[in-house]
């Protein structure tokens, strides 16, 4: 349950009609005040609450259970900063980098190659989640710090993957937005922490999961103090074996229409295969992607695993797509430069 | 086994070696013989075929189990033609109308407001397939009738499908273009009539398929004589609950760089909703599709079947989408006017 | 809409209130009387129903889509009789044999096997569903002419998968039972067909259907006068691939909830490996299958298609199978003997 | 890469031509010793690696990426023992318990009627994995300490889900054994602390997840040095509806063949109602499984969250399962009492 108020003085009175549930917490927004409660509510004195002044409206979380990620708490378009670049305004973001950093010198030449195309934001994973302890784990701590090196040299903001609650700190230390890939979407502790340290974050759909339980989720860390998140579709699991998963367009109309949130799409692990991802990234802003998440390295020849190079476009097939990009963006009312 | 020929004095001395395999045919493209064998395999003797004057490839069936319907047969770009209409060509054909054919009335006038937004060719059903006997079943030859009485009023050339092997010779002299649905994909005496009798198909992939056997199932028509084949993307089966299915945009250029013959997409059934109608016909555009299936009623609140009504865009509504989808057109290259 | 009546006398009133809707049919079942009607019911005039002496029952076909296969309809077990077996009954049936008849000898040879096993009804395809022209599709009418000559050299009852509405007829002249297979499921003109033709038919789920789906399939053939359906579970089509299926054995107990017909088991299919058809065979059993439909062939390496042979069972290990059941049988109130 | 060497002596060597990896650590198993590496290989000199003394064996990771889990490396029946009770032997166990741990009064009522049917293992969630923020998550310690009060009165072993590594450590002070949900099965910092830890560990099947990809996640487990791993079958989600999940039974025959763990099956959460626990129960006994983890709750209608009490049994209706299951289980050569 989910209740407004019109003002801090409200939240004491409201917070003891609900101390009989599990756990009860304020959440302050610009000029709206919340309390929220959760487990239990059979105990709930629902009549003592209407009658305190200054209770506006009591929300019923088995109805809304995505509230704060929903429009109906917000009707207007939240736009996220990273760095001076805004996701969720009228430019689509380009977000480029490496799927795992290996180490400083080919990340910091993808870098330099992406920031001469406009790509502002850099990814590159530290910590990966692997379906074998025999893969490549990441670099941890020391590729947080060569991210950190290669945004002091050019400037790009960095984002990167956290897989572990207990990294979730050091790794806000070091970049400027973090990302929960498919498989995290519902580790809650993850989520909560990512809540706590308030940085950006990119909540990536698992690709089993309906849109309700990706907005379910981003509800996790807004609800948590952190209202910075940005939604991510990267395709979803079918029988279909000529992609590795199906990219999944109507994704983002049904986000827009339920949420406030911005949307973003990764191509290129939808496609698997660098060819798909120049179409798919049309598709995508033609769709009302906020931002496109693309794989991009200058050898892919060089890195661990070999399957994920499949995926990478180089530095300067992202400079021709952005171009190809464009026009289609301006006939949706979009510029991608 | 296929045997490509150089000319029809070699097909008999062929037919010979393959006579202990179960089916032996001839298939005569402009320009190209072939000789066809299924069934038993293990009692051609292959030094036998490969000894004859005038063989000039044989093509593993295992290896190239739909060689007629992919770009390895035929690298140029098919194009079928659905009386002055040309699908696969520089301009995305718009394809519209009732999913069921009612009565003569609703069908005429949506048929004319169709005709006055630029759209071609209209669609409607006569015979539907349905999970229970409970539902209307379709007019069968009173709605191939209707179709023939509209196209002979508005100059509309007319595509109905067909579900009965039975029914495809009475309806191919009633309409210009067949259609299979998604659960006769793999219906293979369906498939082998409407290639014997060889007007243009659209043949729809079954939403839990695979796009090879999407292409397998071509193969069936072609096999049968009938070259004259569209391939249709209509929303494959996920876990998502917002949209009835989910549209695979992938599946155009996946085709594309498979096959030879046209794709096309139904947005109407993907979606199951008129609003996302728009954007995923502005992305099937973006994806390369040559010709759209959209479904359209003067009146929606007219139609036996409530659920069907949601998806139906008003003539006027159709109108309004290929404006908007021009500008798309062109900045990937094609035109919808 | 049904409505149960109390005579046949009672019929035209009823059929004269329903004419407005597209389709009118009367059910006859022993002692109880219904008349059915399909299509457009907004015409139907329910107080003039309801006021005619004799109409029992109102029975809206949305609430129950699939009344005559369910217990809403007939609270006891029906029990399908084939020759002298009885499916549905306290005797776990075993039907077993090839995948496809492809010559006399080998059919026969299996036969005699089984028929020394206990086995009292012989599988085997003369009409083969396949995903390419170049597989082997069937000895079609040569091959149900084997099949007699065995049944008529063995004294077993044999049944066959149809695929063509075309070739029903012709098939129930030669077979005792006839077999839907999952991809036929929802081919309502071929399911209208066995429903006319009124022997008994095995109607297989798809491995992407829900259980009530397969239901309103089997209603399709009691309504058009077969109430002889017998319901197959044979594998639904999931992320795992050490199998080419996964049993569904919760279908066996959920559909017997539901519906009054009996329910078998193709462990064969599912599974795609002979080594796991003996343990699936037994929680069949043990989930109440009224039958078991196992593939068995004398010599699987001299089958044309080797897939095929992966799955198939000796008649001397259906045999030992039958052996290993009796006591896992037994302990659940069956036999197998 | 693996390498199994002949003696402690031999691992310094194999260590030094490893260290290029990215991660290298031993593996010590009674009597056998071995070095594993992950990350980038391309440095391994092999040649270097055959020539040491003492190298019995060099495992392409690539070929066995669950090498420690499978049967390649163990092929006798791995026996995991819980307090007196041994997983994996002839007696098939019982765990059961609430979903959610919600106070004393019921988990201790519960419990003291779980044991008096025989019951030796008890389950019960103190920290809880939710889709919202506002349904209840867990007593998180409170609950814990009520486990071990629990235990401590009925003598009970207990075993409780974790889901933040973090908490693994203190759970591991109350429980006797700790479970990892679906959703975690993927979560690799937890396996590691898991595997850290070395306390049994009941590893839960992701819905989604193929039987390959459950091993990996054993892995992850055993390789950080703990194995006691217990594989548990919970249903895989397909497009049924009547059940929450489909249980796949083939499961545990196929796991049995691969793997050298005991093999459980959760039915509760497979089926999602309480009506058909029973009989898949008796199923997952003839399939092979080593117990089953079944939802219990003395009063499900005090429990905060209904839909979970759908799925609980009564400790007397526990204690009339045990008693149908027992022939069923001698018929296979097993007990469960």
């Amino acid at each position: 349950m989910i209740i407004e108020v019109a003002d801090r003085g409200t939240i004491p009175a409201v917070q003891k009609v609900l101390q009989g549930t599990h756990e009860v917490r304020k959440l302050i927004f610009p000029e709206r005040f919340f309390v929220a409660c959760s487990g239990d509510e059979r105990t709930i004195d629902q009549s003592a609450l209407k009658k305190i002044d200054g209770v506006l409206n009591i929300i019923d979380t088995n109805q809304h259970p995505y509230y704060f990620a929903s429009r109906v708490f917000k009707e207007k378009d939240t736009i996220v900063r990273v760095g001076d670049v805004e996701i969720g305004g009228r430019r689509v973001a380009m977000i480029a980098g490496p799927c795992a950093v290996e180490n400083l010198d080919d990340t910091l030449e993808t870098a330099i190659g992406l920031a001469q195309t406009g790509v502002k934001i850099l990814r590159g994973g530290a910590f990966k989640p692997r379906t074998t302890p025999y893969n490549f784990q990441g670099l941890g701590l020391a590729g947080l710090k060569i991210l950190a090196e290669v945004r002091r040299r050019t400037g790009l903001s960095v984002v990167t993957e956290v897989i572990n609650p207990e990294d979730v700190e050091i790794a806000a230390e070091y970049v400027d937005m973090m990302q929960v890939g498919m498989f995290n979407m519902t580790n809650t502790p993850l989520l909560k922490r990512l809540g706590e340290v308030g940085k950006p974050v990119i909540l990536k759909r698992n690709a089993y999961s309906t849109l309700a339980n990706l907005l379910k989720a981003a509800e996790f860390i807004i609800y948590n103090g952190n209202p910075h998140v940005i939604l991510c579709e990267r395709g979803v699991k079918t029988q279909e074996t000529a992609t590795r998963f199906t990219l999944d367009v109507s994704a983002v109309p049904v986000l827009k229409r339920l949420s406030h949130l911005p949307v973003i799409i990764d191509p290129s692990h939808a496609a698997g295969h660098r060819d798909l991802v120049p179409i798919l990234s049309k598709c995508s802003v033609v769709a009302g992607a906020d931002a496109l998440l693309i794989e991009s390295h200058v050898a892919p020849e060089r890195m661990i695993k070999p399957g994920d190079a499949d995926q990478a476009l180089h530095p300067t097939e992202i400079q021709a797509l952005m171009k190809d990009l464009q026009p289609i963006a301006e006939a949706v009312g979009r510029t991608v430069l």
